[in-house]
């Protein structure tokens, strides 16, 4: 690209360098090394190759760009800032200052121009993957979609294994428009990479089926742009391109990690601004540097976005997938999943994951953009689209994703999907939910509509043991803020939870057992999005309630029929969702459950979670020690948890109290 | 090796095959798959190369098997009945059945012969680098230890990142007794790994420092023994064996996943047992086969265990390190660590990452298999043992080990090396646990001493924001059975908590504040056994009681004082550990925290965990939202969790209810 202005590359570069700098100085916190080292990659990345377009950065067609490593926050505001987006110097003043727009980590819809938060190592370059398996999806329905994914990484983030996982099935799908930028500088936080990271890089990913390029001077732009263009031409293969940098170049103690996490000292920044010819004055930035480096950006984007303009308000009028695609794309969609079903007959003996399958393929035909998967369980939790074929290069229309033995990279990839305009769904056994927790968060975080199905969800899967029996999964996963559990306990329970979560659209997981299950008396869809409500009303004055979840519903009616037998009346409440319990009015949960009455609880998982409800263990029917390997019967037995047990120690309790 | 029997080795090997086939059909349940396909593997290594003597199982020196991939436990057990452990057919009979030895996944201290407990893929295969840890640290240290470590992966092992994680450093650290067979079969659970996993593994492992072998035909025991032979003799790097086998070999539905989870249909065994030439009587095991199996294992081990025993006993006799060796192997030391510090200073204004820094430095000397590291932010955690160097190819008897950033192999690892006679400790920031679960979870089903350190502990880290920011950590660590959680709350209680944890020898974590601290009046190393204690006694009947944590107990005593000031008489207690308070008797309990009393909590984390002592979330100061990006000061603002705040809310709740 030949660039019209008179100001020259080093000079842009090195007040991008400066600005950051600036920022961390101010902050008296943050990461320099990154930014000085990395500022040429991303200033090479904005001016000549992302395709985006700076006061429109909702632009459905933009290039992604995510920061995998976000500690390089600084430098990212400051390459904002100086493309035009909506960030000024007063932002960048407040750089990691409470309610500023320039967090320590960069964080989604908080800044114009973060397509994503970032910060915990790996997880970005799982978002990118996603965002690349969105944009394979779409740009094959939709001749109007079609953009790259650029993602710089750190040698942290390739140390981390949710980095590995998403590599390898990135070379499976032959995700060719996926770029890798790694800045490579052989430091990390505690040293050298040489106390723990000999590996050779290139050829790892090779062996996953990667393009590789080496950029051996990382000052040098030309050569960085000689790379991402081979990488854009290829047409096989996702690039990761090694950049040789030096953390914290022009620093005194560049290329160590004492230039990575802490401010640079005072003497440092004058002398690096010396060496580098710019002003030492903080936060002022060359107003040459910037026109020029925004005349030219815009230069190359205006065709670029005008002509891409022109083709959409063509294919809005013509073309026949519009409505299909503004529908996703504008967001407009509302669904009701319970009318969909308008007479639910009663589906006996059938497990909740089987239920869950016949749901949401119905509901799937309605919900244009739900695309999904499981990491190497789909034939156990029967999460599969059986219309919606397999998402592969052959076929990138297809809507199940088989992501292999790797849950992490599932939920990392869920959140990049989420991020470009799809309804992710990602299945296994809600044991390894553990392995995915990093990613869970940041879907919280965010608040991404992330839909999670863990199957196989107490210590009733039996035979296969302690290591694949939950316990205290359900209690830890309610502790993730913004974050919601569903477990319901029949189809009716399981169609009220798609229709609740469709209209609320948050990450929530959908808690389903392996075990049969009948459809019971009083469930009713519609009280799902209520969190909790009456399945059994007691007869008459009520000597206490007994709270149930999920397959433990129906053994509660069981028990609370013993129990009136041996002349105690009981209500039983089931609580498919106890985060929107807690959002209900105080009135409705004091009608549910009366502050008066005497509270149990029956949940086959840790009591953590219930002792806001419930005065003590005494009253619980939970499971606080790991499960055993052997009969479902037998387990139960074992641990009081079956039918004549639970009603005794109720009746017991009851009776101690009287 | 010559054989002496007649019996030939196919015999052998099928009847170990069927043997597992029939424990799978009885239980009617299990994973036919993998035994039908990796019996000649087992068969080989067992017989001819690894070192153990089932009579004495517990041989230091032993070689040490994992079977990552642990759903192919029949074929384990199978193979540990063959070679003549402590498992007898009735046990065989029970495979999967309640309260048995054989378990539906290998449990650790279950059953004979098996070393650690695996199932969740991945893990074992850390387990194993942490051996082979071990194993070069002493070796180096004592002449009479030099053992290799053997572990079985499968295609799903692989895929997960953990995988790539500890063998990435494995390479790094030239682990060359570790030897890796894979179970190559090209199916997983769903079907084919074409669906998922197209990688070149081998070249793959070979980027990360490995020596690589392959066997073609996985049914030829000799093409088997030469790749492992190879593999012994290699004296740079850690080997992975690629063995080419047919999930279900013999079956009729051999090579594909239908073979992989599900017991085989009776028309299948009876057709398979005919084909191979095997009596089709359930358990009816050929003595011919197992006296042959067990005479040729036993003629090979003896000669070597009884010179390695002539060997020891002359080390014991003479050997300077021979009393250290017997400490460490023969677990017979105590600590009292507070017995080290007789005259413990006030430390003020230091953090309590610092504080721990300083005791563990002082405890390691005396304890002389303590060995860790942190997962590249030790500079950060400050954990670490000054005095011992870095352990690595070179210096094999150093301590600390650069795990890189790589939390989840760090916790694997540490796993294995607690199996393997070493105490592990790992340090990382307390968000960052959430990578660590799956293997926090199977340290605690294994009842293994591992201390995991985590700083950084709360939203008072401040300026790295809420990606950086732990909420609910500390509910969700506290969830996991047979865990302790540790909170200190300054420099005796460090002590306090180091003394406990040594004695106590259980899973733990220590949970360490970034911000200064000073040494309070009242706190005491002795009491923290107790789990909770009082560190400000009312000064006459009280009106409240506050629980705090770390370094909340700094701020609940100054705030009772400001309530003090206004008329109300506030007891606080610290409770350092939830878990061991549980575990007191009642009368400590009500003592401590009187049933009538009301309670309340201050904890910079989530409120989940505090329902069981505080009435209602109104009584507790904690956040159950995420943090921000911002000064310490700002965000306890913001939060309302600073001092005046905290006192107001308390003193109106108080006055609401008197």
């Amino acid at each position: 690209m030949i660039r019209n202005s008179e100001v020259s590359d080093k000079k842009i570069i090195d007040s991008i360098r400066c600005l950051g700098i600036d920022m961390i100085s101010n902050a008296k916190s943050g990461h320099p090394g990154i930014v000085l080292g990395a500022a040429p990659i991303l200033y090479t990345l904005f001016l000549r190759h992302l395709k985006i377009y700076p006061t429109r950065n909702k632009w459905i067609n933009r290039d992604r760009f995510v920061l995998s490593a976000g500690h390089g926050s600084a430098l990212l505001y400051s390459m904002l800032y100086f493309s035009g987006f909506n960030i000024s110097i007063e932002d960048l003043k407040k750089f990691r200052k409470a309610k500023s727009k320039t967090p320590g980590h960069p964080e989604y819809g908080v800044t114009d121009g973060i397509e994503v938060t970032t910060g915990p190592l790996g997880q970005g370059f799982a978002n990118a993957v996603g965002m690349a398996i969105s944009e394979k999806h779409f740009s094959s329905l939709f001749n109007i979609y079609d953009h790259h994914t650029y993602v710089l990484v750190s040698d942290g983030d390739l140390m981390e294994g949710i980095s590995y996982e998403v590599a390898s099935l990135a070379g499976h799908l032959n995700l060719n428009k996926l770029m890798v930028l790694y800045d490579s500088n052989n430091i990390s936080l505690d040293g050298s990479t040489n106390l723990s990271f000999s590996e050779n890089v290139l050829k790892r990913f090779e062996a996953l089926g990667w393009h590789t390029e080496v950029v051996h001077n990382g000052e040098d732009i030309d050569e960085i742009d000689k790379a991402i263009y081979k990488a854009k031409i290829n047409e096989e293969k996702p690039t990761i391109i090694e950049i040789k940098t030096t953390i914290g170049k022009g620093s005194i103690n560049q290329g160590t990690n004492l230039v990575h996490g802490s401010p640079l000292k005072e003497e440092d920044v004058y002398q690096l601004k010396e060496s580098l010819g710019i002003r030492n004055v903080p936060f002022a930035v060359s107003k040459d540097a910037l026109d020029a480096f925004q005349n030219d950006l815009f230069e190359r984007i205006e065709l670029e976005y005008r002509s891409w303009d022109t083709m959409y308000n063509e294919f809005k009028n013509t073309d026949i997938n519009a409505k299909v695609f503004e529908s996703i794309f504008e967001k407009k969609r509302t669904y009701n999943i319970i009318d969909m079903f308008p007479n639910i007959k009663d589906y006996n003996n059938l497990s909740l994951r089987e239920l869950n399958s016949k749901v949401m393929n119905v509901a799937s035909d309605y919900i244009l953009n739900i695309m999904g998967g499981s990491a190497d369980l789909n034939t156990s939790t029967k999460a599969y689209l059986n219309k919606y074929g397999t998402f592969s290069n052959l076929n990138p229309s297809g809507k199940n994703i088989y992501f292999g033995v790797r849950e992490h990279a599932m939920a990392g990839i869920m959140n990049g999907m989420a991020l470009s305009n799809l309804i992710p769904f990602g299945s296994t056994f809600l044991v390894f939910s553990d392995y995915m927790r990093p990613s869970i968060r940041l879907a919280s975080l965010m608040n991404l509509f992330c839909i999670y199905i863990f199957t196989h969800d107490s210590i009733n899967i039996g035979e296969d043991g302690s290591t694949h029996q939950p316990i205290e999964q359900l209690s830890s996963l309610r502790s993730v803020p913004n974050f919601r559990v569903y477990r319901p306990c029949d189809i009716k329970e399981v169609i009220g939870c798609w229709d609740t979560v469709l209209k609320d659209k948050k990450p929530c997981a959908l808690v389903l057992s392996r075990n049969e299950v009948n459809t019971l008396d009083n469930t009713n869809a519609y009280y799902v999005k209520n969190g909790a409500y009456i399945v059994k009303k007691e007869k008459a004055k009520m000597d206490a309630i007994i709270i149930a979840t999920g397959s433990e519903v129906e053994i509660a009616i069981k028990v609370s029929e013993n129990l009136f037998e041996k002349g105690k009346n009981i209500r039983v409440v089931s609580m498919p969702c106890m985060e929107l319990f807690e959002e209900q009015e105080d009135a409705y949960k004091e009608e549910i459950l009366p502050n008066r009455i005497k509270k149990f609880v029956i949940e086959f998982g840790s009591s953590q979670s219930w002792y806001k409800y419930v005065k003590s263990k005494d009253y619980m029917i939970t499971i606080d020690e790991f499960g055993l390997s052997g009969s479902k019967e037998d387990i139960y037995n074992i641990k009081k948890m079956d039918i004549k047990s639970i009603t005794d120690k109720i009746e017991r309790i009851l009776g101690e109290n009287i």
